[in-house]
């Protein structure tokens, strides 16, 4: 059985296998490292992103195993019996610290993974493949919400999302900030809420707009709502679902709402909205979908549309703008001593050593910088630009919270898993605590992330030695 | 256990479920229909799609059941009884028409899906979903296939894939003409190549460059490919690299290529080449990845690069451009009556009744059309542009082929799986058929798609009928 389950640990790259096998052969299997995983650039030109996908990755890391159909496989494909023997016993042994599912975390912020050098190496796939897309759509689902304010906005994105992105991408967008999924499976398995009505196809099938209204509210009169778009939405689909409405009252029921799927969203639902209040039916809502998106929701509502609920497919759940978060992992330390990943592009030098983050808040408690130091670092007063090391920021006599926590500690998971819609909850307390101008959509606020003086020695003399 | 394979009948929009159950309790559980699934827009402003992810599609349709917890879950959810004890027994057993994997194909080319209302209509967003996004990245891949000619290409996409969607896409993209997949699980599941040798971490990881080629070049010697851009490619990187290479040639090895992974492609592989042949050694080949796409590999060839592999992650997996194919799935014959969905957009008006399609061949065996028309149709002279109706074609006398196949029969499917890369194999003897016009990125020529003058009439016939 080809179950993706049974075989999560050759859900990675090849050279991962490769390397590891290098390592094992050349006896280096205990070598111990610490990798960074962190992201060069916010997506959509975001001033933030919000970090998701790590309860998966971490069920997925407790499943990452070679059984013998595994192991066959590694051997056709020519890996060494040796390595393989010593593959067959891995489990991930060594220590991971993150974020809180659901943080608002910014570039060059390192999630750390500790252990022996194949462990460490072996996971990379997996972990970037996860974190980065769950992070992406946690991230434009934050911004839908933020455009749409607190009214009620659903995923409806599962027929266009990439395959099986959908079953991760459901959950994530909850994360963001969304209220329910179209996607009944990772409404099952993720215990989210799945919402969905009806579809042209159910008018079309009884040829006839009216008769298929009422028999919809016949069948669902506590959750009626209504497409109006089939034929003509102010000529036909409003006044029969006006008329199914009536009905509806006359046996003590209500519509609920009613649909819009095409055309101009917001001129139709002005003119839905007057006509339906005329009629005494202001308690039916408005619902708007088709290709919206986080700046067609601003614009509907700028425009004053008088539209209550939101459906977004595409866009959300393929993260359109920026289809993949940048996530990289580099090696930070080696054998006890930091190490990093040089470049002839200043920004693309990675950070060395064993590194925690601080995030320092404003005396109106909201967050003010983020500092990445050296673990064994204690009183920070200042922390600089990585690059540009004399903008530098006093942190001294400021409120301060560590951000990334210990949640792998050798092998195994000490965290306690979370519902989505807890995490969720998170996700939106953290954002009040982000100043209004990070979150804009135009040219948000750059939010300040530097490192410490200690931290940019290290990196300093540590160039200075490849120089040489 | 919430496995994914025990629980496909639920990945599945939420309004499916609402819509079946309503059929159901009306009693239109055996009310017979067809829907027709098809795109609207060829992605990457492409001059054709090429057709994936049926094989995938129809072994999940065998497991598209609902067990006693999936059961449970939708009853938990308010679904009504009655219906939960229909939806329990359920298995697709409609018949199925769609073209051969791997077939070029063009807009509004429909595949039919037939059977009862209800199993026709929960079907619909699995379908949407596993289609659109393989021959989305079937196509993506085709390109850049087109544009590296015939040298190596590796998909290296699973890091920076949505999530699971690498597993079909790692598939989709060898379809479309890539050679090899980093994604070791998709190789073990589809019996694909997977490639990869080293990254970064594995030089940084000795502390010189050198030793770590040399390492490596011991694990490996059969197939040493040197990553030469950790540190500087021209001053250290391809120095030692030719060092080891002169050293494996002592043992009777040779090293088998260098990667570039940084800089400027096209000046660096120029004068890596130079530097290689002055060193007597012509036969290491050069590799090159770094953000590439078909545009990136066309340009690095037509200056001359002499690059002779490349590696593609983001672009292919997440099909960069156009991230979803614009897919949907519409009713076309209800109770054996043909039916439309009309629309004030002439373009989104779909096409009625239960069709096939005529690809019509040129003289020199060439495509030169395609004709959509009704099923009953046996003889076709003349085929119309479906909107523009003054443009039509004549396609008497010419050699023609059915496109689309039954491929389940009363829910069995009839049906020989092939190798993703026979399939490959098709692919590429089709796109060989596609005149070169169509094949171009900068405007494409577009593709004839007809209709045959019957169902234009019945088209014009039901368009009428509504506007009564």
């Amino acid at each position: 059985m080809k179950n993706f389950n049974d075989h999560i640990g050759l859900y990675t790259d090849h050279y991962e296998f490769t390397m590891a096998q290098g390592y094992y052969l050349d006896g280096r299997a205990e070598t111990k490292a610490c990798f960074d995983y962190f992201f060069r650039k916010n997506p959509f030109n975001s001033g933030y992103v919000i970090f998701a996908g790590l309860q998966d990755f971490l069920e997925m890391l407790n499943n990452f195993k070679f059984n013998d159909e595994s192991i066959s496989h590694l051997r056709r494909v020519g890996f060494n019996n040796d390595f393989l023997k010593h593959l067959k016993e891995f489990k991930f042994k060594g220590t991971i610290f993150a974020p809180n599912e659901g943080e608002v975390i910014f570039s060059n912020e390192p999630v750390r993974v500790e252990g022996n050098i194949i462990e460490t190496q072996l996971i990379e796939s997996m972990l970037l493949n996860v974190i980065n897309f769950q992070s992406l759509i946690a991230t434009k689902a934050a911004r839908i919400r933020y455009s749409a304010e607190d009214r009620l906005v659903m995923d409806f994105g599962l027929r266009r999302a990439q395959g099986l992105a959908a079953i991760h991408a459901s959950r994530a967008a909850i994360i963001g900030g969304l209220d329910s999924t179209s996607n009944v499976y990772s409404a099952y398995r993720y215990d989210l809420i799945s919402s969905g009505t009806l579809a042209h196809s159910w008018i079309q099938s009884y040829g006839n707009e009216l008769t298929a209204f009422r028999k919809y509210a016949t069948s669902f009169p506590k959750n009626c709502v209504l497409l109006v778009d089939t034929y003509n939405t102010l000529k036909s689909g409003l006044p029969n679902a006006i008329k199914v409405a009536k009905e509806m009252e006359q046996k003590g029921e209500k519509l609920k709402a009613i649909r819009l799927d095409s055309g101009d969203l917001a001129y139709l639902s002005k003119e839905a909205r007057k006509i339906l209040n005329k009629a005494n039916l202001r308690y039916v809502r408005i619902v708007a979908s088709n290709q919206l998106n986080e700046h067609l929701i601003k614009s509907l509502i700028d425009q004053g549309a008088p539209i209550d609920a939101y459906g977004v497919g595409t866009s959300l759940i393929t993260g359109h703008g920026d289809a993949a978060l940048d996530g990289v992992y580099k090696l930070s330390v080696i054998d006890d001593n930091p190490t990093l990943k040089v470049s002839e592009n200043m920004e693309k030098i990675t950070l060395p050593g064993s590194k925690k983050i601080y995030r320092y808040f404003n005396g109106d408690g909201k967050f003010y910088a983020d500092g990445i130091v050296l673990e064994a670092e204690k009183n920070i007063d200042t922390i600089c630009h990585p690059i540009d090391i004399h903008k530098c920021a006093v942190v001294t006599g400021l409120g301060k919270e560590e951000l990334v926590h210990k949640v792998v500690e050798n092998g195994e998971t000490i965290f306690k898993n979370k519902s989505v819609y807890d995490i969720s909850q998170y996700a939106k307390q953290r954002l009040e605590l982000l100043p209004e101008e990070h979150k804009r959509f135009e040219n948000p606020h750059i939010y300040k992330v530097g490192i410490s003086k200690k931290l940019l020695k290290l990196k300093d003399t540590l160039i200075n030695g490849f120089e040489k």
